[in-house]
C-alpha cells in the first residue's frame, strides 16, 4: 500500500494511491496516518478494505508527510563509505545516531527556507524508515517486523551549524523545512528487497547524488536493532538512513550550497519524486 | 500555579496543587496538561478558576511527568563551569545542544533502569524550561515571555554510550526511564527570579551535587533565544540545561556510576523533589 497524507498544511487528511494511480480519501476509515495505524493490526485492518469506492482527491492536491505525529525522528551518519570520503572522516565502526528536530518535517514538494543568514546549507536523499512496531532490544533478524515501511526522505543539513557551532550535529539537521519527508509510505510489504533501491538527487536539473541502498554500510535491520538497544522505539518513530555521495559539502575544488531560487528533486525506487524550491528566510518572511 | 499529572502511566489526569498542598483534579476544566493548555491563554483561563470546589485526589497518588505529549526534548550541555571542569571540557563558547528521545520521560519519582549491560549510567539535577508560546528566533529580551513555567528534571546519562560509542551525545541521553520530570510544573509568574534557585541531588542519602541557577554560563532568556535560532520551539518543549559540579563521572580518583539498588533524591528551590530507586535492565525485565 502506498499511504499519503493531503491538503493544506496542518489539516492534512489520510489517503492512499490505488493501482491506478488515483489518490483515494481514506478520512472515512482512519483518522489519520499515525502511529496506531501503522501497527501490524492498523496495517492488516487497512488492506481489508475495498478502496475502489472512496472518493478520489485532486491528483495537483498539496502532500504533507505521509506519517502524522511522529514522535521521534532519528538520524543515522556518514552511512555510505563514498560519503564519509567526501566528508573528510572515518568510516564509522558503529553506527552514529543523531536527532532532527520533528518541528522540522514537512510534505515532499513544500518549500526549503534557509535559515536566517544560513550559508551552509545541503542536501542528503536518503530512505526513511517507519516503525510500526515498538522496538526494544530487537535482534537484527526480529527488526524487520518491527517497519511498517519506507518513505524518501530530505536530510536538509546547515553545515556550519551542524560542525562549526560547538557541540553535537542537531543543531544543523532540525531547522524548519528541513525535513521534507513522502510523497507516500510503502508499506514493507510492497517494497521487496529494501537494501536494492535506486536513489538520486538533481540540483537544478544536474545529477549530483547517486547511490543504491546496497551500499549502506550499517543495513535497515543493522540500524533497527541498533537504534533500539539505545531507546524504544515506537509506531510512527523516524529512522533516515545516512545519504550517499555527491552533497555540496563534499564538491572539490569548491564546496556547493544552497541559494534562493535554487530546486533540488530527488527520488528513490519504488519511493517516489521530492521537488522542493530553495528560498531564503530573508525573502520568506 | 503548581501543575501535575496524576495517576497510572500512560492514564494521568491533569491537576493543580492548592494553597493547602493539596492535589485538586482538573479533568473537568482540561482534558490533559499539554501544548495547548500551558499558551498564555489557556494558562490565563486556568487561572480564572475556583479551584477550592475541585475534587482532592490522594496525596500518595503517583506522580507522571506534569506535561503531556512532550514533543521536542533538548538538553544543553556543559552549562556549569565548574562541571565542564569536572568532565575534563572546555568552557563552551556558546551552548551545547543535543536531544533526549521523548521516549525516556517519565514521572519523578519512577524506577530509573539501567540499560541492559550498562556500567557507566550518572547523574545530573536540572532546571527545565517549558516552553509555552511559538519561540522563533526571538530575542534574550523577547525569551522569557515564550515560558510557560519551570521543572525538575534529572537529566539521567549514560557516559559510555554518550562518550565512546561515536557520533553524538544523544545515544546516552534517550535511554527508557532516563528523563524523570516533575513532581509539578510551576508557572513563570510565581517563580520569581528563575536564576537564583539553589539545586540539588543525593545519591543514597550523601550529597553529591550542590548548584544554583545563578552560576549557569547561558541563562534561561539566552537559552530560549540560542535554540530558537536552530528550530522553532512549540508549547509543550522541554529544554533542560544543564548540570552543577557534583556527577558520578567527575569523581577523583574513581569515578562512581549508578547500580542496582541505589537511591537518587534531588531537588530544585520551588520545584519540588524527585527520589528514584536504580534497577538494572536485567533485574527488571
Amino acid at each position: 500500500m502506498r499511504l499519503v497524507r493531503f491538503g493544506e498544511k496542518g489539516s492534512e487528511r489520510p489517503g492512499i494511491i490505488d493501482a491506478q494511480g488515483k489518490i483515494r480519501d481514506l478520512s472515512g476509515v482512519v483518522p489519520d496516518i499515525s502511529g496506531a495505524v501503522l501497527t501490524p493490526d492498523g496495517l492488516g485492518m487497512l488492506a481489508t478494505h475495498d478502496f475502489t469506492n472512496m472518493p478520489v482527491v485532486d491528483p495537483d492536491v498539496r502532500l504533507g508527510c505521509p506519517i502524522a505525529h511522529v514522535g521521534k525522528f532519528i538520524a543515522i551518519g556518514l552511512n555510505f563509505s563514498d560519503h564519509a570520503a567526501e566528508s573528510n572522516l572515518p568510516i564509522p565502526k558503529e553506527p552514529i545516531v543523531f536527532t532532527k528536530a520533528i518541528s522540522c518535517i514537512q510534505g515532499p514538494n513544500d518549500r526549503v527556507v534557509l535559515p536566517r543568514g544560513s550559508k551552509k546549507s545541503d542536501w542528503e536523499v536518503e530512505l526513511g524508515i517507519v516503525i510500526g512496531k515498538k522496538a526494544s532490544y530487537v535482534s537484527k533478524d526480529e527488526a524487520l517486523a518491527h517497519v511498517a515501511g519506507y518513505v524518501l526522505v530530505n536530510d536538509v543539513s546547515e553545515r556550519e551549524y551542524q560542525i562549526e557551532r560547538g557541540g553535537t550535529w542537531d543543531k544543523g539537521k532540525g531547522c524548519d523545512t528541513f525535513g521534507p519527508i513522502g510523497p507516500w509510505l510503502l508499506t514493507a510489504d510492497d517494497v521487496g528487497d529494501v537494501q536494492n533501491l535506486d536513489m538520486w538527487l538533481d540540483l537544478n536539473g544536474k545529477r549530483m547524488q547517486t547511490g543504491n541502498t546496497a551500499k549502506m554500510i550499517f543495513d535497515v535491520k543493522t540500524i533497527v536493532s541498533y537504534v533500539s538497544e539505545f531507546m524504544t522505539l515506537l509506531p510512527g518513530d523516524v529512522i533516515t538512513t545516512g545519504t550517499p555521495p555527491g552533497v555540496g559539502m563534499g564538491i572539490k575544488p569548491d564546496p556547493v550550497f544552497l541559494k534562493s531560487g535554487d530546486v533540488m528533486t530527488l527520488g528513490i525506487e519504488k519511493l517516489g519524486q521530492q521537488r522542493q524550491e530553495v528560498v531564503a528566510w530573508e525573502e520568506h518572511h
